[in-house]
């Protein structure tokens, strides 16, 4: 069959390089979404300000743990594999995870 | 009834800064438990990783900004409060919020 | 002479907190510019630009270091003070700080 | 001559990325080092906190932009070399630029 024939020869779909570490990701997230339920009960419950700002600080570093996570594996797979494919698509590449940075470092 | 009478004389209980503001920061916080639940069906979708990061970004920002919120509270009521009750009082307070501002810093 | 009389009985002008550890913070930021020193004299010796963003982030963070210390010392003396002067400098005060906070935090 | 030979059909040595502006960094740099002098001044002067907290996170803005660009001239330069290199070559300079990033985010 054509189509099988095509399959077995075309080349492989380009993979992100975070879908390796797919389910621990999805772990993580799910950890977040639960940081940020606990942070509305102690709202609601009316806890002190700083043990609040605590909770935040903690979400937030679970979220930057899960950025510099996704960005290297970004890197050793989408960019080393642009960098290859020519020297348009390398600085494309690296354009676009240099932004992705620059908004890491600002935020 | 005693126990009324104690109630009307009574100095008021210590009221948390971010407390008149209350369903507003359960409205913020609401929302970013959302943006934790689209994080992770981006992530089974198998979405571009840039595009998670750029919402990662998106995220801490409004986790950065519930931080300055309930601190800017915290500081208008709580140590405003603790400064006028005496020395000690004050110095505890600072040191408390200081050593909130130095996570949020670094985080 | 009445110049001299008014001086001794005069309340003694207000203090800034960082006052007490001048020393430190002059013997501080001199290290500090020192360390811009240093980074010119490797980007004139062509070294590795992954060496100069080592020195750089440690430029960074002896920067942030200070700026807690005058952050903390601000505190404890001109926003204490200003909390005690009064409900409308309290707030001016606590005003200008989370700006200041707001422009760590980001920066 | 032998040498001279060598020389002509010599790959070229491996260029630091920031070397094309060089001068543009040193001139950064030396403005840096002008605000940390600067920063003395008012220190000496005895000038108001909230002012110099400013200047510190103006110059701690200089400092993360100088950061920014060696880091994306090294990414476009070493790392796209490194990664046309060779899988280890790439993984190797990946893995560095990562460091360097994480102590960006975290400074």
């Amino acid at each position: 069959m054509v189509v099988g024939v095509d399959d077995q020869t075309a080349a492989p779909a380009h993979q992100h390089g975070y879908l390796s570490h797919k389910d621990d990701y999805l772990k993580r997230l799910r950890r977040i979404e639960g940081q940020a339920r606990g942070l509305q009960r102690m709202v609601e419950e009316e806890q002190y300000c700083i043990d609040i700002l605590t909770q935040v600080s903690a979400m937030t570093k679970a979220l930057q743990a899960v950025s510099l996570g996704l960005l290297e594996e970004h890197m050793n797979h989408c960019v080393v594999d642009a960098a290859r494919a020519g020297d348009e698509e390398g600085r494309v590449k690296v354009d676009e995870a240099m932004a992705a940075i620059t908004r890491l470092v600002k935020s």
